[in-house]
């Protein structure tokens, strides 16, 4: 049984099962694009191939295409086709067959076929619930699916980030020392029933021993500051070395932020595995080692990713969201919201991320319960408390002096620097990726890990800037200084002269002393520094956010601006541009402002996000006077970086893996038309086409496996090429062989009829197949003279897989997505071969 | 030459012109419907009929169809055309013709022709930006125009607002008193520079004298309190004679709250002179006038239409946004957003607002720039400061207790409440409106608001709660009490025992006092009494707003339930609910936000808003806290209200009007399939059809004038009915008009080509006229199979007006946006006529 099945699934499969031997093969881009539709007989297709190393991927399929379990009940009871009578032309679809109308991995999915699907389910649902009690409470509990769907996810995701969070907490704190009294409390809880009395003191609690401490008795001198450092070394080469061993054994696509995937994912592209159980908990392991680890990554982007891969597993308790493909990206849309609210505390940041960033097709119901999802995620996170302060938010800031508008100089400034940085790093960082994926350097993601952690580690560690995690400094540098404050930004010297500074005002702009400008240097040295790590950071085989990465450098450079600016009004509160706001004794300018305009600027640069990027930062400040500095730089860094390039980070990525995305934000700016782009061109041959009735089981056969197209446009004779409809090869194959098999008389020269009446048999021949059933007979169509931007609006609102062209009524030919890909890319001077998967 | 003008327009205005005469007049829905297609040669066509008055409309309409000053220069050079030889036939697209491509009133714009048109426009300025220094400055400032212009927008109202705001505000004190220091001043201006030192006493500085005190000498007895009364109601009779003379007089457009047409314009429908500038005058004024006559009405739904007046006005110093109908409904969207944000001071909430309740089109480059311009309009209106607390919003509120998760239930319960109301709220008022239309009270529009007026003058004044203006109830009602507080809301017994409550908190939960019961009977009655006046006050001749009453009515609902929790938990804190959390002494139940929670739930039942609203009123607490409260009143609420009706009060005002409004949000449930829908049914006579050739000039001509149609399909033949495309029958007309008077030899018998190349003519012939130019040649099909819901889907996301029904490829039959919504009416057993435009 077992073998017939896999036979018949590597058949129907076998057009896009390569695509499993995708991920960063070296080599695979070139040539092999052909063979990605070409049935394969390969027995090695379960295996994956990933750079270098073999696994078995059948445990992360999480949806196979045709599950065994429900072809086999189908043929234990096969009496319902084979007992009916042959006068009555069985209609496959009476009893739909298992496997029709499901898709393959690497395939892009049918939106309107499948909201057509969810819409007839929920007719028959609503139809029988008039008639009984017990379907009246399925209708009912059908409609509030969906919301207790949303309330899982939240909780789960939330109680995901809140032990993500705590066990990163715990790791990071792991590589400075260990607490006494237990090793499994990090650092401040470990300090927390200390005696000492200031908050300074209290850091450095007996309980609480440094590694070098530890080994040579003694917290100060060289040899013990050298084993702190080696000790720091050591943790970070292993926590990395364990995440990328774990991703690379169990779960690859577990790797990198998952905001591309999911974006193409969302768009209607499926991906089995990237969003199921092994990459959930591989993610969420290897997450925590990655940022414990010290590299330049945060933990933001793949929380999107797991509160993901948390609603694709709660989906399949559901009917309605398993079975559907456009429902579930529903739910996922609403996820991405989710992962954004847990990892900033900004619920309704994270909804407008998910409408503005990732999602595709974002009805309004969902914006409702994505917004209850993110809510419930928050309140989990809260109650999980894993910041020890009950706070919400991840960055708890409050400013106490307004900004004036001579200021918006220097934020749209930071807004500038913000978007070259942005568009600069978007293009080292590919094309450091193309080097990963063209050289050898691809063959060994361990060593690369390593590598880089180790140097992360060695530079990090003097500094102490680098040496905290990315959220701890950044948490830093928006900290605006009171006068209790002992960080060394807030090393001014204290006024001496109270007459002068005024008594009243204890929050005053001050002079820079000396423990301020030795910060200054620090950050100076760990801004070059994360400008550069980042980029060979990201992208690397492990769990890799930028959000935080570029925040940081942001909020360096904002903070050193601010500061800058800070001292040129104390020294100079006479000049034309400070007078009359920055009156001496006035606490005129808030550098950690400077550095919250500064991270909004760097991260939109890189993301392109604008909205949603405002609306969570004001969410961490939580005051409406704050919005207009960052929308000012947001605003400011985004034109900048589109100036070099439309492209956010999450695109550039996605057409770096060739990935089928139709990007709904950029118009479609060239004046070609609907024939320029369709197949067949002008040389190839005639396009493959059935008719409606004249032709046999076997001719079809044969056609069908001499091309490698998905679907077959069915006319009503060759001659006059009037269509009928559309059919999909996957249900063409599957309705023969199940045909064949089950159906009294079906042979290769049995007639296969498409029409609605048969028309009259010889009395001799076999009798015919009808497979009307199987035909979408509603297939989308424009007409030859259709502007291209027009049917690229239409595959994008409606999001089509295929289009067929006509002309005065007459079908001339087909566009798929694919095809509008490829011409776009021909049009931008890029390889159209680039795109890879349909 | 305006003879000829006004004649031509009459001709292909014809069949929408009569469409003027809609507004409120009775009778006009039963019969007239078949009218509105056909031409006419009324010449009273200018006047419009409202409700008895007539008067002049050709003032408010601000983008006429064919502007006569284009149309004289067009015709002032006609060399071009017809110095043209006769052997190159002239196509009119060339130079494209006035006129063509534009709209007529009341009819449904095409998006995709309007999207691709401005495609077209910004191609061709890139393309020219290349060439020369200042076309690409032209191409720098048409990608920065749309932020001017949101600048602008944002300025505009948010300065419109504050006017409002500082009217309304000095004309309601105007009802109590005057200023005997300047009678320009309001209550709170007057005694600003009183010596007196409370704030209570304040309240009573002699230069603010009330009316009473003025006539009668002395501020007490009952003389006075009646001089009092009777200025009450005079003044508001005064202020609502002249809102409603003036609505009349001079824009009957600027009635009501404005929002169902702003939706139905920016899903495609054209109203002429709605969103005008002799509508933005009126109701600036208006508005102002009616909320000071202490009409039970808001003016927050208004300012929507405000917003969106001047946004309409600013669109026309700019082409690109002049010249293209969807643009101008992007910057309509983000108008709305504007109209919100001002109103509440909510900028945020004021995008969502936009985005679920208002919007069709909103891509996402719309959302961001609608955030831009609420922000601005924020900013503005906060400078302009006419609240006098330099308070972003509008009722400010400051919560000190958290709730507990046992108050969930009085939330829900208020919920239940609010949808409850809602429901009823809705279904009342249509019923009213429908009483209002169909017999005579719809011709006396005046004394219909001067009886509400008098009704409501003469009911509100005993009743200090119904006397305050509708947000200043609301203010006090959210109001948290402190110590100090002297309001009768807050009058609980002062603590005499300090042991028992506890020293250190003394806002603990106090029992009810003398004042507070007497509130509470007040509040009781003002609840009744806004339940009832608002039913027959919204759909008056006066701009009204529906936020503002709702709120009211649960926020009055919300704080009685909250006190008498607070009473219970009083004398009950051993009771098992409250055991644990509200011990003796405690601050544990905040009356306030009941309240607060109250309005959400009846502003939700009412609009169905859903997280615009939550949002508005986080904006307005500013904390995350009491979001879940909010949410779970919003959710059941809407819940609740949609058992009884889907329908929001906006939706069925736009189905009361037989607005073309197709809901997005609204799932199409029958399984009809295009074929069921589409004209002409079984019975009717065949589709009127256009040949590519073969039909002259004089047989299209009787074609066209013989039938109602807007447009006709262009076949091969009559035999094949295979489609070629698509033409207007407004641009059919004029093009074959002006052919007619330029072209040499066009004569009733000439050919009409629809072809690409000119077939071999007849040498005695006159010359054929070729417009193939004003086809169509994309237009959009279905086949007839293609289910109903698909097809409603399609209309929806592309905004189509109409599309083409072909069966193998042969034309069958049209389905028209009207033909979705008659056909739903159908279903929902409503009466299909009554849906008036397409």
């Amino acid at each position: 049984m077992f073998k017939f099945l896999s036979s018949l699934l590597r058949k129907y499969t076998g057009n896009s099962r390569r695509g499993f031997r995708r991920m960063e093969t070296a080599g695979y881009r070139t040539g092999s694009f052909e063979a990605l539709h070409h049935s394969s007989d390969d027995d090695d297709d379960d295996m994956v191939d990933i750079a270098g190393g073999t696994l078995d991927f059948s445990n992360s399929d999480d949806v196979p295409p045709l599950s065994s379990g429900v072809y086999e009940e189908y043929v234990a009871q096969p009496a319902d086709m084979n007992g009916s009578s042959p006068t009555k032309l069985v209609d496959p679809l009476e009893d739909p067959l298992p496997g029709l109308g499901t898709y393959e991995d690497f395939n892009t999915i049918d939106w309107v076929r499948e909201k057509s699907k969810d819409r007839d389910r929920h007719r028959e649902i609503t139809n029988k619930s008039r008639q009984s009690t017990v379907a009246l409470l399925h209708s009912v509990s059908d409609a509030f699916s969906g919301w207790l769907l949303m309330l899982l996810v939240g909780l789960m995701s939330g109680a995901l980030a809140g032990g993500i969070d705590i066990a990163a907490h715990w790791l990071t704190d792991m590589k400075d020392g260990v607490c006494l009294i237990g090793f499994w409390f990090n650092h401040e809880h470990c300090c927390w029933t200390s005696n000492e009395t200031t908050f300074q003191e209290r850091d450095r609690c007996p309980q609480w021993q440094s590694w070098g401490e530890l080994i040579t008795g003694t917290p100060h001198g060289a040899f013990a500051y050298i084993m702190n450092y080696m000790m720091y070394i050591f943790w970070a080469l292993l926590f990395s070395f364990l995440a990328v061993t774990l991703v690379r054994a169990f779960a690859p696509y577990a790797c990198g932020s998952g905001i591309p995937e999911i974006k193409t994912i969302l768009s209607g592209f499926i991906i089995r595995g990237y969003l199921g159980k092994w990459t959930l908990i591989i993610k969420t392991i290897t997450l925590v080692l990655a940022v414990s680890s010290g590299l330049s990554l945060g933990k933001e982007g793949p929380l999107v990713h797991v509160a993901c891969c948390c609603a694709n597993i709660l989906c399949h308790l559901f009917t309605k969201y398993r079975k559907n493909e456009a429902k579930r990206r529903e739910v996922l849309s609403a996820a991405a919201a989710v992962g954004v609210s847990v990892a900033f505390g900004a619920p309704i940041g994270g909804v407008l991320f998910s409408l503005e960033e990732v999602s595709y097709y974002f009805p309004l119901k969902t914006l409702w319960r994505s917004f209850f999802a993110a809510l419930v995620a928050a309140f989990t996170l809260r109650s999980i408390n894993p910041f020890g302060n009950s706070r919400l938010v991840l960055f708890y800031v409050e400013f106490h002096a307004p900004w004036h508008l001579v200021e918006l100089a220097p934020f749209i400034l930071l807004g500038i620097f913000g978007g070259l940085w942005g568009a600069l790093f978007i293009r080292a960082n590919i094309a450091w990726c193309r080097i990963r994926k063209s050289t050898r350097l691809g063959h060994y993601p361990v060593i690369e890990v390593l590598v880089v952690a180790a140097l992360t580690a060695l530079i990090a560690y003097p500094n102490s800037y680098t040496r905290m995690s990315g959220a701890e400094l950044i948490s830093e540098l928006f900290n605006d200084c009171s006068l209790l404050d002992s960080s060394q930004l807030c090393g001014y010297k204290q006024p001496t002269n109270t007459s002068e500074t005024g008594v009243g005002n204890s929050l005053a702009d001050r002079p820079a002393g000396e423990g301020l400008y030795t910060a200054l240097w620090q950050l100076a040295l760990a801004l070059i520094f994360k400008m550069l790590i980042t980029v060979i950071t990201f992208g690397m085989k492990v769990p890799s956010g930028l959000f935080i990465p570029s925040m940081a450098v942001g909020a360096i450079a904002g903070r050193l601006l601010g500061v800058g600016m800070e001292q040129l009004a104390y020294y100079n509160h006479d000049a034309i541009i400070f007078k009359g706001w920055c009156s001496p004794g006035q606490d005129c300018i808030t550098p950690g402002l400077y550095a919250m305009v500064g991270a909004a600027a760097c991260l939109g640069g890189v993301t392109r996000m604008t909205v949603s990027l405002v609306v969570i930062m004001f969410e961490l400040t939580g005051g409406l006077e704050y919005i207009v500095p960052l929308m000012a730089a947001t605003m400011t860094s985004k034109w900048v970086a589109d100036a070099f390039g439309r492209e956010g980070i999450y695109e550039a990525h996605i057409r770096l893996n060739g990935y089928p995305f139709l990007e709904p934000k950029e118009e479609f700016e060239h004046s070609s038309l609907a024939v320029d782009v369709m197949r067949p061109r002008r040389s190839d041959p005639a396009l493959a086409v059935l008719t409606q009735e004249g032709m046999t089981v076997g001719e079809v056969e044969t056609l069908v496996e001499g091309t490698r197209y998905s679907g077959f446009p069915v006319v009503v004779s060759k001659e006059s090429q009037r269509l009928v409809g559309f059919v999909l090869r996957r249900d063409l194959l599957i309705s023969i062989d199940n045909a064949r098999k089950r159906q009294e008389g079906v042979v290769s020269a049995s007639q296969l009829l498409f029409t609605e009446h048969t028309p009259p048999q010889p009395a001799d021949g076999p009798p015919p197949l009808r497979l009307r059933g199987i035909v979408d007979l509603s297939p989308f169509t424009v007409t030859d003279h259709t502007p291209m931007d027009i049917t690229v609006d239409i595959f994008r609102k409606l999001g089509l897989r295929q289009c067929l062209v006509t002309h005065n009524g007459r079908l001339l030919g087909i566009i798929t997505k694919k095809d509008i890909l490829k011409h776009m890319a021909q049009i931008a001077n890029r390889d159209p071969d680039s795109i890879l998967f349909n």
